[in-house]
């Protein structure tokens, strides 16, 4: 049987977009002689919709997308995911489900049975789970139809609680009983550098245990802050990769279901950690202003990493035609802060703009002055700054409608070290699940592998805001390679302030960083979203609570 | 039996706090030879901690604070809410659980079955359902015990799908065959003014059906966006009420559960509207200072209704002495305002500061002009306005410690007419989820029923936004009436643009308020918390994509 992995980029509740692709992909798959071609999780609608599934016009829709794609499956099978009305009228109202339509009928509708509600995800704030495990038979051929997390069964609980398993049933210890000859995976899968080998592993062992083939089909494209990284495959019975499709772009692979054990072992390529990352980052901020119908994008270049980087991501996203920069230097500014960051936008040959704020600055403080008379200069002349070159780059956006990037890393975000209303604007933040130490090794990454960009003296030069004479953030932070590792524990591995101690020692560091990172949930409530590329990234994944005692 | 129904104010994460209020509470009723004290859902954290629950030392520290609670029950049995480990290692890691103390010993720990995840309830990230349905006999009575969502079993599924029910399974199914003598119900049931009665009648409804009173225990105060309203009940087996703690504090009741079918049917009060939304939201402001050890707060007054309202909440929440308003006039404020808002700031006896913008605005725009040179006047130079207006309040609110409240109203949230990082900021929203129609109700019964504070001249004036020369809001919305029925079928109703069409015609300007709305995510995303007080607020209980299409 000729099956093709159907890879695609939906664009979440544009069903006549997502539909045509899907009716594109089964046309060319027939012109191919393919007998079932296999799309991923919810893809009729792109995933997730999140409450857009509460409206039950959204799901008649999604249904009459559905009975037009079949219209043109005359003599081809498809495997397609989208949300099925509960007929039971009991438990949530949907399932979570793939469709098998064949020769202009569905077929049948297998219901996905582990609905992941934890970090990112909440597939049972709308899905009941499936029960009933049945087999489709095609082509002489059985076929166990499992949804995303069916695999993951095995998985260990969010948190630290590490002896837990997050699942009490095996969707394929079912199936296996009616002896599949392959397994067909559909999935809506966000990347994450720390589970990116997880991912294969997961698929590997279930292949292996239960001796059958699967057929993986992800999707790819970035939702907001969740970027999907494709990959779609096909794993032979000894759990080897035979087809691999490519990873953050569609793709479309054809395999036969006969040939896949006798198919050769695609040999792992060691990657840098980067490759993806970056790829990663690349397609988020790409498919932000795609499938939000923007096209131009604005930051501030303040002569830092943290901009630059920012910026050579926009360039290669959106072209350097694309991308605007604004310089706005004050009095505290460094000179080489603006040749850095006049080198850099002239390496990116973009426009750029210098607006000096240091007039506004003193006017702000001259507004002030009446109810300020008798205090001190503090961290509030500071966030003045900040907050008119984030109301600068604002004015700019609604002037030009250029969508302003957010250049904040995962590190200062973490302590709070960055101004709400002022260097926390922006509509997507970039670089928020990067970590300071990763910002330096991923703009490394770019100039020795992609392209030379980013001036070696921004790279060089100690870490500093700017917003006070010979600031530097060594003053009030330990050293990033030690902060970052605090912030790992904390964020990424959830240890507490006495777990993390017995692996860095520092306690007074420790109990200094996490008070800094709890103290901080009411600004991040207020980020922009973050594109994710971790495990534990801020943002919808990581919930805690503002008002508490921590 | 003597029972007490102890309601009382948590502060989420605060171990000792809770423990200590939960300790001189059992210490009083054994003063007063109670048998059985009952606390509220999770009363040991306080509801709900979020991903603190993720953290395994967190959740020790949990169980240790019930070892010491257990220890101050000698004579004395006691139901309290806590997590709890899931000891089969399958599943989610926890339980949400009642635990039955009783002589210093725990004698059961019964777990909560059905486990709201809608809205903003998020119960399935963190607990295993119950499946084990068990009764409590102490004092040769048989207890049901259930938690919260436990009583809610025939609830109708959220969204527009109204034939279908939220759960299959009912607890009280399976625990009626035990014949129990009384419920009790432990909750931590947040306010909404939509769903006020319906608690009631829930409540009402299990005790006539299964010929059983119910005693009913909620906790109060606010946590961030959420407040919690009291209003615990103990409820006879025809469904009348006998007993009702007070609402929006902290309460102790005592009931005899030999008494419970002779007590006296409380007789309904029947109420202003207005009367549990005030109190709600004063507790709302008086929660997020209290808690998060905040004093002092500070607003911008405009002159209009909303930053009025908003002062009179706040005024009644902190006291005068805590709170104080800057007035920002520019060059397109009208006269009016000024003396309006100086007016209500002079009732309030608050102090207050006048700076006016309009050389800040000036030079604002001098920086920008060598950028904007050639353009025309639009939107952006209104929103520099609110921006500046922003800054200064978060500059004050740096240089002194006080805490800005944010003014927006519900409407203006929904069709994003409020400037992001401008009219936006603030810590918290006060009337985030109050229509603007709402807001002239609520501040007409303050007038009325409280205090007579808020300038008639406030409330008559034509609302205007003041951005530009006689700029009002009819100028780009519809009447606030109309407005405010399309907002609310759209967002409490979620009906689509065709279904309330049908409901209320003018179907140009419904769609043009529904592409409002959808295009505002965006800004919604940003928004500081907003304190819930109807079924479906804006913030963490309404999840819709950004990146989408409507």
């Amino acid at each position: 049987m000729k099956i093709a992995l159907s890879q695609l980029n939906y664009h979440i509740g544009n069903l006549r977009y997502n539909s045509e692709k899907i009716i594109n992909a089964i046309n060319k798959a027939k012109s191919e002689n393919v007998d079932l071609i296999i799309f991923s999780e919810l893809a009729v609608c792109g995933y997730s919709p999140f409450d857009m599934l509460d409206n039950q016009e959204f799901i008649n829709n999604c249904e009459h997308a559905i009975t037009k794609i079949a219209a043109h499956t005359k003599e081809i099978a498809v495997i397609i995911g989208a949300p099925t009305i509960n007929a039971t009228l009991k438990e949530k109202k949907l399932f979570n489900s793939a469709i098998f339509i064949k020769n202009q009928s569905i077929i049948k509708t297998i219901n996905k049975t582990l609905l992941p509600s934890y970090d990112v995800f909440n597939d049972f704030r709308y899905f009941a789970s499936n029960d009933i495990f049945e087999i489709i038979e095609y082509k002489n051929k059985k076929i166990a139809i499992t949804i995303c997390e069916d695999l993951w069964d095995e998985q260990r609980v969010n948190g630290n609680f590490s002896k837990e398993l997050e699942y009490k049933n095996s969707p394929l210890e079912y199936l296996s009983k009616f002896k599949p000859d392959f397994i067909v995976n559909i999935a809506a899968s966000p990347y994450s550098h720390n589970h990116a080998n997880t991912k294969t592993e997961i698929l590997s062992n279930n292949a292996i245990k239960y001796s059958t083939p699967i057929i993986y089909v992800n999707q790819t494209g970035a939702n907001t802050d969740l970027i999907y990284d494709g990959g779609s495959l096909a794993i032979n019975s000894k759990g080897q990769k035979v087809i691999e499709a490519n990873y953050f772009e569609e793709d479309f692979k054809i395999v036969n279901s006969a040939e896949i054990e006798q198919l050769k072992e695609i040999q792992k390529v060691e990657f840098n950690k980067y490759t993806y990352i970056y790829k990663a980052l690349v397609l988020g901020v790409q498919d932000y202003f795609k499938k939000s119908g923007f096209k131009k994008a604005v930051l501030g270049l303040s002569g830092g990493i943290d901009s630059a980087l920012t910026l050579a991501i926009a360039v290669k996203a959106l072209g350097s035609e694309n991308v605007e920069a604004i310089l706005m230097p004050s009095a505290y500014s460094s000179k080489h802060s603006v040749t850095d960051a006049t080198d850099m936008a002239e390496r990116c040959e973009i426009k750029y703009h210098i607006i000096n704020i240091e007039e506004l600055r003193q006017n702000f403080e001259k507004t002030m002055s009446s109810v300020f008379k008798g205090t001190k200069q503090d961290l509030t002349e500071e966030n003045i700054q900040a907050r008119i070159r984030g109301s600068i780059l604002m004015a700019y956006s609604n002037k030009f409608g250029n969508i302003v990037l957010n250049p904040s890393n995962k590190s200062e975000i973490a302590v709070g070290y960055s101004t709400l209303y002022g260097d926390m604007n922006g509509a997507i933040s970039v670089l928020g699940d990067i970590y300071k130490t990763e910002v330096y090794e991923l703009s490394n990454y770019i100039n020795q592998h992609i392209k030379d960009i980013i001036p070696q003296n921004i790279i060089s030069k100690a870490p500093s805001a700017e917003l006070r004479p010979n600031q530097q953030d060594s003053d009030t932070l330990p050293d990033y390679d030690l902060l970052d590792r605090i912030l790992f524990e904390y964020i990424e591995n959830n240890l507490s302030a006495s777990e993390i101690e017995k692996i860095l020692g520092n306690k007074k560091t420790i109990d200094f960083i996490i008070k800094l990172i709890n103290n901080s949930e009411f600004k991040r409530f207020q980020a922009p979203p973050i594109l994710r590329i971790s495990s534990k990234a801020f943002g919808t994944g990581r919930k805690m609570p503002i008002v508490a005692k921590y």
